[in-house]
């Protein structure tokens, strides 16, 4: 008891020093004893957005109406995305935000292949999110090519060493996640596609469990393409659009296959044949949701306002607070960390290994703490660095703790 | 002036007499002076949907959070669907909300190919809306197909007897527009596919322009594919997701190429492979956009409550009243209808023809008269029945006049 206490202040403490606590109070929290750690699945509302997608209803499409498309709608999707593009660390031209995670995920692989004719292998791990494997999987069956799967380590992340025996110069693409959807692991991008380079293969990364919450830097390691989603630590809420990106490189030579009236050069021409349009429109298919879009929009505009690296930090010192309580609390009663230990090696959500996984995650939520379960036997704490305090972290923690000692006194 | 008042009249009877005139007041119209005739561009937006768009965004993502999916989310695509099902004439279990409707034109085209192997011929019409036509071409071309075009009169629409020589037994699928984008006019469904399916190939329709105001009926035609999207007359908003809908004959057996992790049998299982999900969840790609497919919900409701019959009615009535005044005041002015002239081979916009139709919808926007251009050299007016009036058919087509009898007394 006294020791809690004691913990209790230091989060108070950590709290009170954080240099970016003021943030949460930019987001709707209806019940602040709420304690949500699933940021990582869904981020939370920013009261900004809130009052965008309130004038974009009323004002722009029920007063405006068709007249928006001209004003403003039209330049969205590139223009959400050029404010993203200096949290992935892209120089203008080469982003855009448009369709989800897959159907980019689709366009920019089959795109990838055309650019690599005569070379029938595409590389991915068992520890991807299960759409980029299965999209993988299904363009393989399509194009008759070999998907080949590296096997990773469920706590620890991909090893180099193992892309480095996958690739070889039959390989057109390597596709992995930057932060591993379960483990939280974060891949070594900047080796990891250098091996791809090597064996001449282009690299695709998916950003959905990194972006917003770890600086990325697609541009300066020279990477070819990557995706991502915008409702995790973007904030843009579910099922906005989804982003991609194309090294200035590579934008001009691909060609994506959906080819739709929102990629033709002379949209409105609606001539007889279709014409890939220059720049990053190209990537786009049909009519781009337009609330979800300005909800990209603002929500990278926040991140960019409270700073990546910034946040970067906060969030290390939040999954190392994590972990140590964690070490001290959890460990003991059969609940281990399934994330790498050192903070460079994660992203900003730990995992946690327990057999009884899955009740853990209901129980908490029963107490208004939400985390949630992945399989095998593992739960998640998503620690969204402009949202989760510390307190959060020392509660839930204690909660788990507690729920366990009586489970473990129970059996 | 005494003839310009007695059509003023008139108008005001037909609007004291129309049945649907109070489910105006169910949209939010800011200025009741604007008269807006491109309801077949962008539909307006219904206080309801406001409402509903409001709860999304407020209490089921700022409140409740990631909670959301379990609670009511992830039903959306299919109870949706479900709600706009009877407006095109299908039964249960065949229609889903996702996606656009040029991502899911090219999940079904490559879905029908399959169920059509050694067939090399893909046919549409030149008449088509571009977004149809290029994502075909797109297709004819990764695929090695043959893309025949079939030429349709831009006032007339397809010609049956041009279907019936285009088609034969190397064609694996007929994509045409139900009601044309341009000349609106309105297709035989049911002569069409019945040709469609006499040579073997599939039928897939595109309802853009028609659901919501013309009454469609899928099940009884016997159609294959349709999709379609809804922010048209369904009133869904910008960008909000399109439809799509599989036949159940042949639901079971196509296979779409986005294999993403919504598709999947057991999501959340997050297993090593990729299995279908059963039913129409198998036509999904990655997380849909939720507040768009709440909207899309409200928009079908709104029409279903109006009756799509008594809806089909008044746009009979509105583009004969806008056809008969524009035989008097715009005809004589070499303002040509671009449009059938018979009803019933028409859906709910008319088409004028007209050397300087791109200004001429430039000054109406000046006069708050929203129609569009559309190339070459047309503009239209969309009668959206729920929300035009018969004063503002009076208003916008005595405009026009006045705008045509300044112009050519300037020349």
């Amino acid at each position: 008891m006294i020791m809690g206490d004691v913990a209790a202040a230091r989060a108070r403490d950590l709290d009170r020093e954080d240099p970016l606590a003021s943030y949460r109070d930019r987001f709707v929290f209806e019940n602040q004893d709420l304690i949500y750690l699933n940021g990582n699945s869904l981020g939370a509302l920013p009261r900004q957005t809130r009052q965008r997608l309130a004038e974009v209803i009323n004002d722009e499409w029920g007063a405006s109406l068709a007249r928006s498309w001209d004003e403003r709608w039209i330049e969205l999707p590139v223009q959400a995305a050029e404010t993203l593009a200096p949290l992935i660390g892209a120089a203008q031209g080469q982003t855009l935000v448009t369709d989800n995670t897959t159907v980019n995920l689709y366009k920019l692989t089959v795109a990838a292949l055309q650019a690599r004719p005569g070379r029938h292998v595409v590389v991915t791990d068992n520890d991807n999110f299960p759409t980029d494997r299965y999209m993988l999987e299904g363009i393989a069956h399509e194009h008759n090519l070999e998907f080949r799967v590296i096997s990773t380590d469920p706590n620890d992340g991909v090893e180099p060493e193992l892309v480095r025996r996958a690739v070889d110069d039959d390989t057109a693409l390597v596709t992995l996640s930057h932060v591993a959807y379960r483990s939280g692991a974060l891949a070594d991008m900047e080796f990891i596609t250098h091996l791809a380079h090597q064996s001449g293969a282009l690299m695709l990364w998916d950003l959905c469990h990194s972006v917003g919450s770890v600086p990325v830097h697609l541009d300066d390691l020279d990477v070819d393409l990557a995706v991502g989603c915008t409702y995790k630590y973007l904030n843009a809420g579910p099922g906005a659009p989804a982003f991609l990106y194309v090294n200035a490189r590579l934008r001009d030579v691909l060609r994506q296959p959906i080819w739709g009236w929102w990629s033709q050069r002379d949209q409105f021409e609606m001539g007889p044949s279709y014409r890939s349009a220059e720049g990053m429109m190209k990537f786009m298919t049909g009519t781009p949701n337009i609330p979800g879009t300005v909800a990209v929009e603002e929500g990278a505009k926040l991140i960019r306002e409270a700073g990546i690296d910034q946040i970067r930090e906060k969030s290390i010192k939040l999954t190392a607070y994590l972990a140590e309580l964690a070490a001290e609390w959890l460990d003991p009663l059969q609940c281990e960390l399934a994330t790498p230990s050192d903070p460079a090696q994660r992203g900003s959500h730990l995992t946690f290994h327990h057999p009884k996984a899955e009740q853990i995650v209901a129980e908490l939520a029963q107490q208004d703490i939400i985390a949630d379960y992945r399989t095998p036997n593992r739960f998640r704490f998503g620690l969204s660095p402009l949202t989760t305090r510390f307190m959060d972290v020392y509660r839930a923690t204690a909660a788990t703790r507690d729920l366990l000692q009586t489970r473990n006194a129970d059996v």
